[in-house]
């Protein structure tokens, strides 16, 4: 039996254009002489659907669409996921479900039963989990259908007090299929292989995983489909964050030999920044956008955050606002104009002094003689956020938000300021992680310029300011932020580490304070295992332990 | 037996508060004969307390907290709510759990069965369902004890697989005690006292229900404690917006009379006014803030949230900032000027010209001739909300967001700049709503000044600008509004309800297009079935079917 996995990107709630892209991959894997083509969890309308599901015109055109996927599968068989009605009247209303379809017809309805619910997943807010469990007959096997998370409760602390494969094995199956729509992060290739290879090998059975590839908002799916043999050895490993179809023979899995391919681990880096481009450019495809505005100020975060925008959408579309003030050092106009240069793309140069100077006089009686503070720190940067957004009103381009993960975790930012943005870029990356990554965009020649990487963060909002001066430097922080936010150590654990006491507390404190701040912050790019945003929900007026 | 209902306001993860108000309430049941004292669902540590629930530390938090309660309840017993680790190695970790406390020990633990995973609530993002059932036998009685939700599931189209109830009862208990945390809606009362009702009947037993009351960000608790006999009569309904504490003998339940106080149902505009109002006050105490800062217009909008925080903070404590620009009328400042006389508070004129000159200025070059349109009108916008953040940075203000729910809801607003704020006071009133806000603010003396009830609504962003200019009128919009928001009708259903199909897409397609808006909004005050927020989770990049 041949086999073809369909890594595809989907779109959201786009019935036509899903629909369509299904079926021409179906006519694509008949031609590459497939008996069965497996597509993703949720192919037909997108992963994740969120509250569209609670709209039953939603559900109609998930039905709809898989009739229609249903009558071009007509001399084969295909695989797809779809959410479908929970006929019963006790539980939720939905299924997280997968049709079998053959011959024109849906044969098999297969259930998801272990519901993520903890990051960025809700499923449970939706779904019933499904415990019965049936194994489908197709071409003289017998295959075991799970659903993404369904495979993913061998842990030594498991989520789920069932295990389906554990119910399927039971039916002697031959072959087991898992379709996914499993988050990027930097660190998840990894635990994937693992983990999917653990099942094969307790299983004793083949293993051909299909996962969704492209961004919906700030979630990146990286593709990354695989097979195993049933001793739990990788035999084929599809494209990382790019669509992919291939067909493998079932029977000779077991014995094949680098017939097919095989990659190297990729670096974090590598990933982060291949992860990125596909965020950006699907942000903008999804949307019906295509040009792209920020505001370049010399330092690292704007200029790395420019070349991924120019990666990603041509730097042609990329639009760079200079907009130096009283305080900007002559170097960073120098050093933005650089990074111009070398990328080509295109630029204005707009000065806030204006500006800044009508609000002083405007506050003057309000103010009454108070002395200068953050209150004119930040309204430079919130002058900054009105030339940055005119540009994005008048012109109709998107605005990115160029805030690092380090800046966003200790509030180190001006709400309405240099927070302003559609969609976060860098905003689950650290700031040491920020360096790496401007090295590594120079790996083939410069495009950040030099200067830009070695000299001192600062904000350039009063006289000879320095980041270090409001902030630990940012090699500890980091190391503080990441045992706090992707750990969840709590102060004790991190002290216990050998970090200082004060300087942990400090940096807590800073992070819960921030919390009013990243609830108003763009949708951030999910690059790490704890990214700010849908996957952490925090209370805002909540007082935290310490 | 006595027994006490204690329905008190908790902080979120502020323990030290939390415990020693438990213990205060515990001594004064004691001292008006309670046997037994019943506390909210999670008091221990508030609710939702979300994410902080991945932190060690906090449950060690919780549990000493539970430690401290107990030796303080020695002669007698006590009822409270908290997070607690589920040993079992299979399922999530925690439990959402009730201590029972009798003589300074931990008697009984009692663990929640059914978890709300809807809406607002993430449990199951947390905590394992239990599925083993014990009554407590305490004084002579067996009391089934369940945790909120477990009595939620006895309507036509339950979201659960099982009932706890219907094993308790096998137990033959002699009284029922659900410890609660539900949220406020305008509708929120009534469908209480029809449920817990129906669970009184249904069971033949007494039912003493204890919520909590008090906000947490845009969650209000709104107490309205219980006791219902076992024909399902409500015998006592204790404070709305307050908290409270009484004591019940559930020997005479059955046959009092006219014992214990019965409210008359408040109308939906006179809970809504309350609960702003909570939500406001809690959300400064809370946080630690005593002033409040807000734009006002001369419109309806920032007239009524002017007006309730003042009432829940003081006129003194609020700070009104007119910036009036050249498109302003003249009777704008007016209006806002006899507020501002009715009213008390503090208030600053402060113009916006200069600022938006300046930007016409830095801008024309990069523009290029091209007409005024929507971006002018936001540059407008965005200024004043650079004028207010200062007054916020500068004296210690907390900025009020003052957009309506109609406005969110179609993306009639301007992000960075009406749109800014700490908290949005009115997010969740759709505008025919506010009218009907400030008639009810209105009804023992002027505070609303009439001409801004009556004049008709306008931005004042360009000459002669009016809402309906982009809007539907409020009324017709409204009910689309909440047809598709608050019942999740879709457009056939909102057309075949009898609304113009043109009209049902177009509104439908603003609300879609602004979700990217909303994202960035500040926390919305929920006071209606549903709101904006982590209540309505949408996706960005998605297409809505059509």
């Amino acid at each position: 039996m041949k086999i073809a996995l369909a890594q595809l990107n989907y779109h959201i709630g786009n019935f036509d254009l899903n629909t369509d892209h299904i079926i021409r991959h179906i006519s694509l894997a008949r031609e590459k002489g497939a008996d069965l083509v497996v597509f993703a969890e949720l192919a037909v309308c997108g992963y994740p659907p969120r509250d569209f599901l609670d709209y039953s015109q939603f559900l109609t055109h998930c039905e709809a669409a898989a009739q229609k996927i249903a009558k071009h599968c007509t001399d084969m068989a295909c695989i797809i996921g779809l959410p479908i009605k929970n006929e019963v009247v006790k539980g939720k209303d939905l299924y997280n479900a997968a049709y079998f379809i053959e011959n024109g017809a849906v044969k098999a309805v297969v259930k998801k039963a272990l519901l993520p619910t903890y990051d960025v997943f809700d499923e449970y807010r939706y779904f019933e989990p499904f415990n019965e469990f049936q194994c489908i007959d197709f071409k003289g096997k017998r295959i075991a259908l799970t659903i993404c998370e369904d495979l993913w409760n061998i842990n030594d602390n498991p989520l789920y007090v069932s295990c389906p494969m554990d119910e399927l094995i039971k039916q002697s199956p031959d072959v087991m299929i898992n379709i996914a729509a499993s988050p990027f992060n930097y660190r998840h290739d990894e635990d994937r292989i693992q983990v999917l290879s653990g099942n094969a090998k307790n299983y004793k059975l083949p293993l051909f995983y299909v996962n969704q590839v492209g961004a919906q908002t700030e979630i990146i799916f990286d593709g990354g489909s695989l097979v195993f043999d049933e001793e739990g050895a990788l035999k084929a490993e599809m494209k990382y964050f790019e669509e992919d179809l291939q067909v493998f023979d079932l029977d000779e899995i077991q014995n094949v030999k680098n017939k097919y391919p095989l990659l190297e681990r990729a670096s974090d880096i590598s990933q982060i920044h291949d992860g990125l481009i596909l965020g950006i450019r699907d942000y903008f495809r999804k949307s019906g956008f295509t040009k792209a505005v920020l505001g370049l100020s010399g330092g690292i975060d704007s200029a790395v955050v420019c070349a991924l925008a120019c990666r990603a959408l041509g730097a042609e579309n990329v639009m760079a606002v200079l907009m130096p003030s009283k305080y900007s050092s002559d170097h960073s106009v120098k050093d933005a104009l650089d990074l111009v240069k070398n990328i080509g793309c295109q630029h204005e140069i707009i000065e806030i002094k204006a500006a800044a100077a009508a609000f002083d006089g405007m506050m003057a009686n309000a103010f009454g003689g108070l002395p200068f503070n953050l209150t004119e720190e930040n309204i430079q940067a919130r002058c900054r956020g009105i030339v940055v957004m005119a540009m994005s009103n008048k012109f109709g381009y998107i605005l990115l938000n160029t805030s690092n993960k380090s800046e966003c975790a200790v509030g180190y930012g001006t709400l309405y300021g240099d927070m302003c943005g559609a969609i976060g870029v860098i905003g689950d990356v650290y700031k040491t992680q920020v360096f790496e990554l401007a090295r590594y965009l120079n790996k083939d020649g410069e495009i950040i310029p030099e200067n830009t990487i070695v000299k001192p963060p600062s904000a350039e909002l009063r006289p000879d300011q320095k980041d270090s001066d409001s902030l630990p430097e940012y090699d500890i922080l980091d190391q503080v932020l990441f045992r706090h936010i992707e750990q969840q150590q709590d102060s004790n654990q991190i002290i216990a580490a050998g970090f200082d006491e004060a300087l942990v507390k400090r940096i807590l404190k800073m992070v819960n304070a921030a919390e009013f701040k990243r609830y108003q912050t763009p949708p951030i790019l999910r690059v790490s295992p704890k990214a700010f945003g849908m996957g952490r929900r925090m209370p805002i007026v909540g007082k935290y332990m310490d």
